[in-house]
This record gives structure tokens, sequence and C-alpha cells, in this order.
């Protein structure tokens, strides 16, 4: 009898084929967000039912360099570097489940395969991207060293297409407690589709709450949003931003652990 | 309320940013395929609970150029192009489920997320990788017309590493049913990991019997398969060919339907 | 003292490590093209000094799935099959040099990195970009066989933009000769820019007469071009379509030589 | 009468469309070098007529994550920050050319196609590759800060093959100028393969001093480097370590003018 091993497909006799790792996840960001009000009713159709959108109709949009190191393979960065790294894209809503508050990323864009099925699993909706984030090196005689004035830019495309572009120009050095966490929490909604009339779909929203999250190297500044709307297979009307709230650079880092809480349950 | 439409995630109002497209998806495939004997004992161990290997201990590889035409978008392959290509490698074996002869495939390597996802979705074993495979173009003054003589090589790479080969020499036009079908029934093995200690994975072996499958174009040649198997994330031993049994090259269409049966679930 | 070998850079002493292969490559395409009226004054000044504009301000806009095979590696399409294809989107000028007639393609986007230095050698005027192009596999239970009504699609995307798409539908078989090839004449104008003060910059009109020319499988149709003016690292007012004039699909193959004529050399 | 314009095709009426910008190009390095010895008389085959290798016969192999700015596009990192950023892995020896010292890149990998055709315009041996590099983000759990004991690899992939790693474990903080800087001197050897039989060939050996280097951030450390001399399209026996000398983590920054001397030309 095989016994077939690994965290999701590819199953394999040694469990080392497996498209994702088993979690944790060890995962940071270097980041640009940027805040922004939306109109409160087109943003509310993106929401999962029992997700309240934040009295302030407050959205987000965010591109970062990520870096993800596997619980079990802690050389991972070290053996094959590719593997520990991504660029990640989001549109997201700030929420409250229960009064309780947290984010609901609604697209989230990035450049590996693992990662998106990884998302599919978690309950993130994901596809892949081609996502870019001004890098400045300071050593470069066309930048000055990071500082008030920098700017910086993050762009999404899929399917040779900008997505939307998220905008950063530095203002001043921050606390690292003074970016916004919304209480780490992320909410999702895995929506699992059933490959059988035998089997119901899975509808499910979960909370997660971020483990170990620590925020450093924190700016703020002053921000700017552009979605592209006339992407035909996107939906991105809710995201258009109506005013730019607040601007931050930062980076973050956090353990993704597979101990989400289950909230409720649709069925159709 | 929302009502947030689609056939996965992304979930949104119109339902036009899933990742993928509702089923039926209809598909072709321009394919190179080899059949040959592995080791039973080594090949066994990547079949699930509930398949027996068939007894000639016979497996399979396959490389493809694929189109996807989805149902609902009958115009995708003239609309964007880009959406309804996508290149496959696949390791498989062929199989029974209570004595009812498929196929079952170990490892699928696409180009495209949406098929890697969509895999999930159905329980075949997808990764991304880089496929490619001989383009005989007649015009081209180092070809001849495609005939007996001619060779194919499909290839499959992934994060920079050769994966495997497969090749074939056309010897002879055959007919078109003279491809071994296995009764165009394809086994596959759901895995879908939780990310809630609050929600059990879901580990299902499906029946999948392909709609108006239909190949044409059919050849039969002498063949190769190449495993490399210095390729640590993969886990490749029990596919090493022992003896080469027939080469193809045809082309073939299908339906892909969410109408799977369920044959079995593991609960551990 | 060392031999380096190689038609260009990296030179080894094998000689094998070239980017771009010894010519004579022996070419192939499977193709769009739409021929068009743009408007001849802004289309004047993208010729070359000595080139004229046809009388019909005649352009073209073309998509093709590509194979090459190097005439020094006759089994290159078999043994590594990624080496010997490539996709290529063009957009060009019917023209005459002293009366001659040929064509000038002012940008040609190839996917692969050999063929666009290749082309810089040559004088053609090639980038890197993402091409796709409509591919109808008759076995796909969504297509018919390919005939009149069938439709295609050409499409470039260059840094995550559309750069233009190119249409037929196809209307009748036509005769192999009825497909216009000016001459099968090329003409191209090598820009080479100096590294240095101390040698010249090379600007040079060449006419390349394509060797061994086929066309098979031609068919008409009525045809559209998309011309995307926004994207900002490109300059393509001047090809706009004003009126479509012929559409064509096709399979040509062809060999190139270093063999062009020197027609004229310019100094700055 | 037309004027095109452009540092290199496409040319353009308005210049904008060159796949290369105008230098100077103002460029910097997040680098990972490892200096070793190789067999003199291996090595010596890769050298242009001119260069001495270094009597220590010492060789070096690099990666870095690179960014570039275009002094005519000062904006260029903010606007599209895609456009100012690659990846690069090197090959090279150290070497005089009349007792000056300097080094000498045999093999150039980068992720863009615009560098790599810059470097065929300046005598750099690029060809397009797939280089990752370890990030070591301090705000993930996994890390540490960055310091000793912290381990990095260097990869180069092509075409779905590993060409080589380079690897460092850091050992101590040193001073910037304790990075060897070789002069700053880099020797290229063009090699422009003519499309005519009218027009010789260029064979030129240049010196090329980089103008405002400035090395930071700079770490010495224990080293290693591989070399997969099964790629059957690469030349990379001369390459193998005898010896690992010295290894470094450093970010650099320099200005690329078109203003090498040249030195010499050869004539076949």
């Amino acid at each position: 009898m095989a016994t077939l091993r690994g965290f999701g497909n590819p199953l394999s006799p040694s469990g080392r084929a497996a498209l994702v790792d088993d979690p944790p996840h060890h995962i940071s960001a270097d980041a640009i967000q940027v805040i922004y009000r939306v109109d409160p009713d087109k943003a509310r159709a993106y929401l999962p039912d029992g997700l309240d959108l934040h009295p302030d109709a407050l959205a987000y949009a965010y591109v970062a360099d990520m870096v993800k190191v596997s619980d079990s393979h802690p050389d991972q960065a070290w053996t094959e570097p590719q593997w520990s790294q991504y660029q990640e894209g989001i549109l997201g809503l700030y929420c409250t489940y229960q009064g309780q508050p947290g984010r609901f990323s609604a697209y989230i864009y990035v450049s590996e395969d693992w990662s998106v099925v990884f998302g599919h699993f978690m309950g993130f909706a994901k596809k892949q991207g081609v996502i870019h984030k001004t890098k400045i090196q300071p050593a470069n005689p066309a930048f000055g060293p990071i500082g008030p004035g920098s700017r910086m830019r993050g762009t999404v495309d899929r399917f040779g297409r900008r997505i939307f572009n998220v905008d950063i120009q530095l203002t001043e050095k921050i606390d690292d407690d003074a970016v916004p966490s919304h209480g780490h929490r992320v909410y999702t909604y895995r929506h699992i589709p059933s490959p059988s009339p035998q089997v119901p779909d899975q509808r499910q929203l979960f909370a997660l709450d971020l483990d170990r999250a620590t925020t450093i190297d924190a700016w703020k500044g002053t921000g700017g949003v552009e979605i592209f709307t006339d992407v035909i297979n996107e939906d991105l009307d809710g995201f258009q931003p109506l005013e730019i709230v607040e601007a931050y650079s930062f980076q973050r880092g956090w353990t993704t652990k597979a101990g989400a809480t289950l909230l409720r349950e649709d069925h159709r």
C-alpha cells in the first residue's frame, strides 16, 4: 500500500515533490503600501458575507519583494535562492468581522506558482503576475541614500497588461509600530470548487492571525494609486481611489501557519 | 449582501476575475507519448490506494502543445490567444480501479498558472514548468514534410533544471484508434490541505471520463525517455525506463467537465 | 596565443558558447500578415535615407510562430527544441531602393535573446517581446477544421503593455504565389553604436535577398490592425492603420545568410 | 528626408523606441564575488590577444542584483521600475594589458534584453540568463541580521540548465576599499560579425575605466564556486576552480560611458 506524502499535490513516496512546502512559512516583505478611500457601495460587493467594510471605506494597494523560508527547509534561501523569493502585489479592503478589525485581500498577484497554489489552499485570492518595485541602491550615482524625497513605485502586470501602480514619495522616518497593522489579522475566503457533483464546493471564511509579526525600517510619505480598469479579465472598479489617506514603506516579517480559525461556511 | 462570483478565487461581483474559467473546457493536444516499462515495486509507491498498477508496469511520458477554449468564452482563442494556450509535460502510470483501466498522471508540468490551479481543484498533480516540443514546419528548408524518419523531442524544465526528455522518431502513419486510449479514463487524486485544524484535509480519488475524445494525425515510432533524477525537489526514481514499449505522435481533443465520479475518500 | 571562436560574443576556444550560431539559418514562419495603408507623411519618417515609401503607403503587421535551424546544427530542432523556436511580431513598410521593391521592418519583436542580437548584427530592429498567435487545433471540440470563417489574432506585448494586435478571418484558400512577396527582398538598416570616441558608429543600409523562399498553406481573409500608442518606450504613430488592404495566413520558409549587399553608409 | 534617432535599433523619429538608452548609464550592484585560482593553461585560451593572465591565474565568479538608471531618464527607477532592474552573473579572469591590471569578463549572463544588446555594442560577452541571489530580509523570522555566519548563494541558469553557483559565508565586515578593484578597469573584446561579404567583421579590444566607482557595505567571507560543465552550449572548462582565494559581498556603483579606449583591432 502506498504512503503518499506531501503538503499537497504532487504527492510522492518521499514527499519532496510537493509544489508547496509544509507550513509554517517564515515570510518577509520589503513593501510599499498606500491606504486610500474607495466608494463604499462599490467596495462592499467584494467582501464575503460576514465581513463589514471599514467605516472610512479604506482600501490598500501594496507591492513588495518577498522572501519565504519554509520551516522544514531552514537553509532554503541559501541552497536554492529562487525557491525562497517572490514578488507580490495586493488590492484589499480593511474590514471587521463581528467588530474585530483585520484586512481582506481581494486580489493578490504573485510571481511564483507555489505561492498561487498555497494561496488557494489558504483562501488567498491569488493569480500569477509580473510585479516590480523600485530598488534604490545607494551606491548608484543616480541615487542618494534613501531618505525624504525618495520616490518608489510598485507595478503589477498580467497577460501583457498593467493592472495597477502604487507610488510613494518618502517624507519621514517613523516608529515601527506607527504603520497600521489592523491587528495583524487577515481574513481569507477559501473557495475550492469541486470536480464532481458528488462533492460540494467549499466556501469558508477564515481568520488568520500572523505570528511573530515584526515591522522595521518604516517610512511615511505621500502616495498614489492608479488602477487600470481596461483589463478585461479583472474586475477592479471597486478599487478606484477617491482619496489617498496614507502611504508607507517598510520591512515586515511574520510566520504563516495552517492555524486559521474557521468563521463561517457558506453553502449554495 | 455580497454575491461573489467565479469558479474559484479571486471571486468578484462580476465573476470575470476568477483565475480559472468555469468548465467545461474544450482541450486539445499536439502530443508525443512514449509508453514504457518501469520497475513495478518502485512504481506502485506512486499510486494512491485503490489503484492497481498495469500488470506490465506501464508508464507514460508525454509532452504536448495544448489549447483550451472555455465553453463560457467560445471566442477565447481568437480574442486573447495567450489565454487559450499552454504546454504540458506528464509522467504517469497505467492502472486499474476495481479492474477498470485508466491512467494516473503522477507529475504534470504546465506552463500556465490557471492550469496549475485548475489541476489542484480537479486532483491533477500540477506544477509550473518550461516545456518545449519540436515544431516541424514543412516550409523550412531544414525539414522535409513530416513523415517516416522525422524526429521530435519534448523537454520539461523547472527551476533551471531539466526534468525529463521524451523522444520519438516516426516510423508509420497509423489509424486514429490505434493509439491506446485506456478507456479515455483518467484517475485523479485530489489532496487539498486545510488552513485550519478545524477543517479536515481532503484526499479523494476520482475517475474522470474524457468527453468527446477524438484522436487524429496519429503516427507510430521508436521512442526514448530520459529522466533526470538529480533534481532535488522532484521524486522521480520510480519513473526510470526499463524498456520502451511504444511511441506515438498524435493530435487529440476532448472536453473536460467537473463531472468526475468520487471513488473513495481517505482520512488520516 | 588564443584563438577565440564564435560567430559573435561570447567567443571561446571551441566556439560553441556563441550566443548566435553561424549562419546560414534555415527559417520558417506560421504567419498572419495584414497589409494596410498608413499616412505617407508620417510613415516616411521611419525609413532610412535611400528607401522610398511604396506609392500606396503600404505597411504590414505580422505575427508568426517561427522555427530556426542553424545549418551548422542540422539536428537542432530535435536535440534541443527550445533553441530552434521563437515567436515574432513585426510592423514594417513596403518600399523601394532605386526602384527595386522590398520591405523594411521598422519594429521587430522576438521572444529569444539570440534572435534579438542576430538582428542587431544584421540590421533588423529587434527587441524582445511576448508574442502569441491563435493556434487552431482541429481535434479540439471548440474548433472546426481551419477554413473560411476561422479567426486568428496575433498579439505583441512588451514590459507589461500590449503593443499591437493583428487579426484575420479567413475567406478563401489561395495559391502559394498569391501572397505578395515584394521580391523576397528585405532592406535592413544596421546601426551599431560605438563604445569609444575613437571608433565611428556604423549606419549601413543593406539589401538581403531571402534564399530558397517557399510559401505554402496560403489563405486570404479580412483583417484588422490595432496599434496601442500609449506605450511610452515605443514610437508607433506612423503605423496607425488608415485602411486595411489585404490579410493573409501562410507558412513560409527561407534561408538567411550573411550575404547582404551594402547599399550605402551614413556618416554623421 | 528622415532623421532617425536612437542610440541603436530600433531607430525612430523621436528616438524613444531604441532598445538601449543613450549612455551614460548609472549602474549599481548588490554583489557576491568569489576570487579563485584556475588552471592557467586552460584559462589563457579565453583571453583575447593582448591580454595577459594574472600571474596567480585568478578568476572570478560574480552574481548581483543590478540597477541601471540612464542619465537621459533620471526618473527611470521611479517611473517604470522594471526598466531599471536586472540580474547579472559573470565568470571572468583577472589580467593585464601591457602591464596595466584589469579584468576580462568572458561570460556574462543578464536577465534583460537591453543589457544583452548594450553588451554586444560595448564588447561585453552577454547572453540572457535566469539569475538569483539569496535575499536576506532581516525582519524574516528565519533570518537574523546580516552578519558573520550569513550565507548567500548566486545561481545562473540558461535554457533550463544550471550554469554556475557562487557561494559566500560572511566572516567579517571590511573597509570599502578592501575589496580588490584591479583599477576599476574593464577590458572588453567587441566582436561584431558582418551581414555582408562587403563589410569586415569587427574585432576590437577596448579598455573601459569605470567612472565614479564607489564600494560600500563590504564583507569578507569564505566562498565556493561550482561550474556545471555538462551544459552543451557553453564552454566553461577553463573556469573550474582549483582553489578559492577570497570571497566578498558588497554594494558597488559606477557610471558606464561610451568612453572606452581602443587598444587593438584584429583582422582575420
